[in-house]
């Protein structure tokens, strides 16, 4: 047998203990729920990709995060997978007969060596639902919709997806009259504007030596502020003559109307030309989410990103699509005390007491009868005293116990106890089950 | 942007595309939902462990198998999880203060560079449930009740979950006069007795240089057939004068009590004590399943394994559980055809189709409608001709297809069709929701 080694995880990992589990996989599942009903089919891919379906994509900064990996003799080069997209990207290239529109959701860890801090993990999960094979806004407001319906229901109250287009971003750029080689600074500053102000976004741009003349146009720019459909009538007004932004700005009109046509209230989504995201494929519109309490940075990123699939086919597909990062998620809604009273700190509804040896078969019974009526049920293993017993399902949170002692089992009855209410019952043991369904958040 | 590379999966690894994942989902709701039933709480643990918790547990042969995993420079050693069962000791021996008894299950993918062959995966799913802290063997008892909740529920009809206990392999060592270091040699004999017969292993016992005498009485034990309570009756009156043996023996038979009271039918368990599990940790009872129709190898694999969290740990926990591999289960269900009628190819039941533009609205509310209700929908985007729209939905085997045409908006109609039925009404919009509901299998 081996020696005895310290239990300790890689540093950026974690374990992720039942009571804090039983809330992720409440907030996965309403993500599922969601994505099934919008039509999104699940697809697994591996979580061990070839290192060169991964190079080559995100950038330099990115690529030094991804793991790579071996074994034995290590000669195949394979890394884990950054993301979700680019192996969406690789599906659709590998099997063409996939029918097209091919909606696809797929919830799954990705693992990014980025240097921890609080709150950021070295694995952590994505869900994303994307739309490969159709160019139309309606599936970008589609994907829009899906947020919305999520973070309702979920139950956040206060959100907004932040809504731009890169043929805007490219737009701006003509007009500001600069080159194509300083686009990236141009952004860059231009992203800085909720932090820095527009006296930050100023001195910003003196440093890259954009001229006077273009700043002061670039920042009368910066300050159309107002109604989406205001918003947008003032950037058509003053970017409508650059054939790119006019297709962004028509693009945005577009997915505008069908989120009212969606009846998706307006104080959920905005207009927002000054917002920038960091990935270098995205091609049309591009959507990222905040929420505003608790303040929350970005917990939704995507967008329209028509060449990606084009890296690994000779033709590309049109897609569009998010992610949905239920880390920020889950600590917002721990935050605000957001899970409803059914997600509990622990599985198990009831807790089926032992009295000893001799009763094993009744608490067996009973157990057995519990389950089958579809209440999670624990039984104790151990013929402790009752005492005892009781107070493992106190601390673990258990809400019910069901005790068959001598006189129950004599009487063919059970004692159930709830435990929150402090009140018990001895009922016929075939009563049971409706007073625990009557005392029990369903 | 990156060159182009070919789209493909690392050896051994492949995608699961929608139509087999939506059946690959369907059997991890099934297990999971059989879990929470009995309590078992979820767990996850990173895919990446320090390599020193994961060397020295397994065996040389299954180390080589280990995948390592490096970021940048590579200083720290990492590898990709083997198993479930050596994280989950790690976890207990972390966090001392989890209650015990401490019931998880995990629903995770494993990493093992195993030779490629049909069916066999690098990465593959275990689904774990366990239960750590409870000597007593009801918990065992609950982890058969547990496999036999899941395969019934799965709808197998034949399947056997075998029975022995490590204790009892002692024994027999014993009973043999088989020197300890001879005892490997004396288990991989008994273990091919279901495939080289009663001679093979009288000719395999010789040439491990087992005393003819001693194989006489070995194969005279090997012979006990019968009913549970008959085999356990022989075993003892045989080996019952071995003390370890005899600990076996009463372990098996209380298990064989409790399943009793469990009301399992005997036909789906058999103490079968020629059974020998390959991995060197279990300690006490342990279990596979073999599914007789289709033939299928071991599906499930399990057993006490008291002295695990002792190679983290000055002291141990005593432990007990299961993993299913749904891999195989997966692959008798299709071959028999298993998968319940609502379980179809595809997640959307219903496709709103599109006339045109001017009536995107419209289409756009249907499909709002409809998801409102809980039908999973998918939208058409493109506005191409209802033939091309229709075909589509049949070829996705999509079930239903509601028709917003002009006269249908003009009317405040909707033309519901039932593509496998072969029949359409045209109804008020308002009663699109009823006839879909009826037509559909919920």
């Amino acid at each position: 047998m081996a020696k005895k080694v310290e239990a300790a995880v890689p540093r950026g990992m974690r374990d992720i203990l039942p009571e804090q589990m039983i809330r992720r996989q409440y907030v996965i599942d309403v993500i599922r729920s969601v994505f099934e009903e919008f039509g999104f089919e699940p697809l697994q891919t591996p979580a061990i990709e070839k290192s060169e379906t991964l190079m080559g994509k995100y950038g330099p900064d990115a690529e030094r995060l991804i793991y790579s990996t071996t074994y034995g003799e290590g000669k195949d080069k394979l890394a884990l997978r950054y993301d979700l997209s680019v192996p969406l990207c690789r599906v659709v290239a590998m099997y063409p007969a996939l029918l097209k529109p091919f909606k696809r959701y797929q919830i799954a860890p990705v693992w990014r060596a980025e240097r921890p801090q609080k709150g950021r993990y070295r694995e952590f999960y994505q869900c994303d639902a994307d739309t490969v094979g159709s160019p139309s806004m309606l599936a970008d407001a589609e994907t829009l919709n899906v947020i919305y319906e999520i973070l309702t229901r979920l139950g956040f109250k206060k959100f907004v997806i932040n809504i731009n287009d890169r043929k805007i971003l490219t737009g701006v750029g003509q007009f500001a009259g600069v080159a194509d080689e300083l686009l990236g600074g141009l952004y860059r500053s231009i992203d800085k504007m909720d932090k820095i102000g527009l006296g930050g976004v100023r001195d910003e741009l003196r440093r890259n030596e954009i001229p006077e003349e273009v700043i002061d146009r670039l920042l009368a720019l910066l300050q159309i502020e107002g109604e989406n459909q205001a918003v947008l009538v003032s950037l058509r007004d003053r970017l409508g003559s650059y054939p790119i932004a006019l297709e962004g700005i028509t693009e945005l009109e577009e997915i505008v109307r069908y989120l009212n046509a969606l009846a998706i209230p307006e104080q959920y989504y905005k207009v927002e030309f000054a917002m920038v995201r960091g990935l270098e494929y995205y091609t049309g519109p591009i959507y990222e989410t905040t929420i505003e309490e608790p303040k929350m940075p970005s917990i939704t990123g995507g967008g329209r990103f028509d060449e990606l699939v084009g890296m690994f086919l000779d033709r590309s597909y049109p897609a569009t699509g998010t992610t949905i990062g239920i880390e920020r998620i889950i600590d917002a809604m721990e935050e605000l005390n957001m899970f409803p009273p059914e997600v509990g700190k622990t599985v198990a509804q009831v807790l089926v007491t032992l009295f000893d040896k001799t009763l094993v078969d009744a608490s067996l019974q009973m157990t057995n009868t519990l389950r089958k009526a579809g209440l999670k049920t624990e039984m104790y293993f151990e013929p402790t005293s009752l005492g005892d017993q009781i107070r493992y399902a106190g601390k673990k949170d258990i809400p019910c116990v069901v005790i068959l002692g001598p006189d129950e089992v004599a009487g063919n009855q059970a004692t159930v106890r709830n435990l929150r209410l402090k009140e018990q019952q001895t009922v016929k043991r075939s009563e049971a089950i409706e007073l625990l369904n009557k005392w029990l958040v369903r």
